[in-house]
């Protein structure tokens, strides 16, 4: 089988930079699936890894990576109790294994959701990796609820990114937030409206922008770019009792201090985590994805879904990579197989 | 009335650290009661404030702190709704207000409770600051239920000061959680234990005491102590997914991005918050004091009561204040006037 992966991290622009290679289909043993990718998207992870893994490093073995799958269950292992063969399923993934760059992949039926059904496949693929992050920050680390959060305003920094794009969603639909997305180009700005944002604010001069949509403060902030260079003004915008998310980092330490006299509450989020660290809970992923599936295939949410190319090739994967980079990408690139 | 209080910020161990003085009852207006204090408790703010507000300051009205009072009510603003004449009541106060160290004080009715009924106003006083703490730590920050949380460990660090001692009981008995206690004397070892503690470690070499009392990692933190002190045995101790609660101070700058990879929040509590921004929901702490009256009506939680003294005077207070500076105080130490 075909798999797409690098020996080194390369500058995108290099040839090397991602390299075509051949693969034996590996066996599902266990909890594992086996399934047979039609459609992959790609995300800011992708790149950060290929950068960094393996810097200053050559492997014989090309790593493979990626992070967002849609796909048939071809077989399973032996203990494997939540799918069956010929289910269509959707899934992100977990970082300390092979990615989805390949066409056949093994992947932990607990971290795997039933696929969407009244969606295509690359709407449908758009979609795991943001939805997860996007809901455990503010379901399973922020533990918002409708019941309790209902009309309060919450500032999401990155609004018309692939995180960005769920996230207004989400909040939206499932909480009853006020959203305030960040976005300063024409076409991020209609992005954002289009998801559900109730005011769109530039990201510069960060504190009047939030000012002159209407809001002194605001009771959440969800941070998709970067804790330090938002830090001042995250102090000066949460409201007391406030909350803020992050998935993106922190290189700098932070004065955390300057939060305390508003008793607010900083939660950090990665996907990963669940999987990485073989978490008791894992199998919420397997609910969180069925739950988003649902929640797809009644309208109540849309795909994040904005460019398909079509064929899984060297080529693509590095447009996609390029496009990333470049930090304009607006919803989410699938590359259908 | 009698009143005591200090004009600059001096060592417990001057004359004039603190000094009585005559002052004029005040009159309630609005949502205000006026309450003929009974008996008050001290808490480490009170020593911080008299130490740091005043410094290199002199003010000609005596500053009057103390957030601990029970008492009963003799008049109250136009505008209160919950309590008459004659109630007895609760409360830890308003950090922006004049505190209780004073015959009688003008205190919202949003942030005073009916006072327990059976239990001695000595053991009620010595409750409201600490139990208001810890629950809005537990369930407002954290957001912890019996439903979704029961069964996970909580280390406490500082089991047996005031905090630590009502943090045990409502973690334990509310919640259901596992408490490990730090504690390191036969005293406050014995203190933890009797408050419910199921582990107490010494809080030096805090990584492996946790270990040694038979636990790799935790699900939750409460720290009672210092950030910075012990932040990288946090970063070590705490599970993924797991959350980190603190009332007491990061000095410096922290790293904030080693709790990303275990998707760790972090929770500040300061039980002034409600009142100082006049949040939308400080009637909270009426509810709160409420149900804490209640639970020891009822015998669920104990009063974390250590040491009486009697008599309302400027030696009691500074003895008081002389105990919290030592840092070796068990429980909570009461004044009856």
């Amino acid at each position: 089988m075909k798999a797409i992966g690098f020996k080194t991290s390369l500058p995108i622009s290099e040839a090397d930079s991602f390299i075509l290679f051949d693969k034996e289909i590996p066996v599902p043993a266990n909890r594992e699936l086996l399934v047979k990718v039609q459609a992959i998207s790609v995300n800011p992870v992708d790149f950060k890894v290929r950068q960094n893994s393996l810097k200053d490093k050559v492997q014989e073995t090309p790593k493979i990576i990626g992070w967002d799958a849609t796909g048939i269950v071809e077989a399973v292992g032996e203990t494997v109790s939540l799918f069956k063969k010929g289910d269509m399923v959707f899934y992100a993934g977990d970082i300390t294994k092979d990615g989805c760059n390949q066409e056949y992949q093994l992947i932990d039926e607990r971290i795997v959701g039933i696929a969407p059904k009244n969606i295509s496949i690359e709407q449908a693929v758009a979609m795991p990796l943001t939805s997860l992050t996007a809901w455990e920050i503010l379901f399973d680390r922020m533990r918002l609820s409708a019941e309790k959060d209902k009309g309060k305003s919450i500032l999401i920094i990155g609004g018309a990114g692939g995180m960005g794009s769920v996230a207004i969603q989400l909040a939206k639909k499932l909480l009853g937030l006020t959203v305030i997305a960040t976005a300063s180009r024409p076409e991020t700005i209609d992005w954002c409206k289009k998801m559900g944002a109730d005011h769109v604010v530039n990201h510069r001069n960060l504190v009047e922008s939030v000012k002159n949509a209407g809001f002194e403060q605001v009771d959440l902030i969800l941070d998709f770019v970067d804790v330090n260079q938002y830090w001042e003004a995250f102090v000066a915008l949460i409201k007391p009792q406030g909350r803020i998310g992050s998935i993106s980092a922190a290189a700098q330490p932070v004065n955390l201090q300057q939060l305390k006299s508003k008793s607010v509450s900083f939660h950090w989020e990665l996907m990963f985590t669940r999987s990485t660290f073989q978490a008791d809970d894992m199998i919420e992923q397997h609910t969180i994805l069925n739950n988003i599936a649902g929640l797809l295939d009644d309208g109540t949410i849309q795909s994040t879904l904005h460019t398909t190319v079509h064929g899984f090739s060297v080529e693509h994967l590095k447009e996609a990579h390029r496009l990333l980079e470049s930090g304009t990408a607006i919803g989410k690139m699938v590359i259908a197989f």
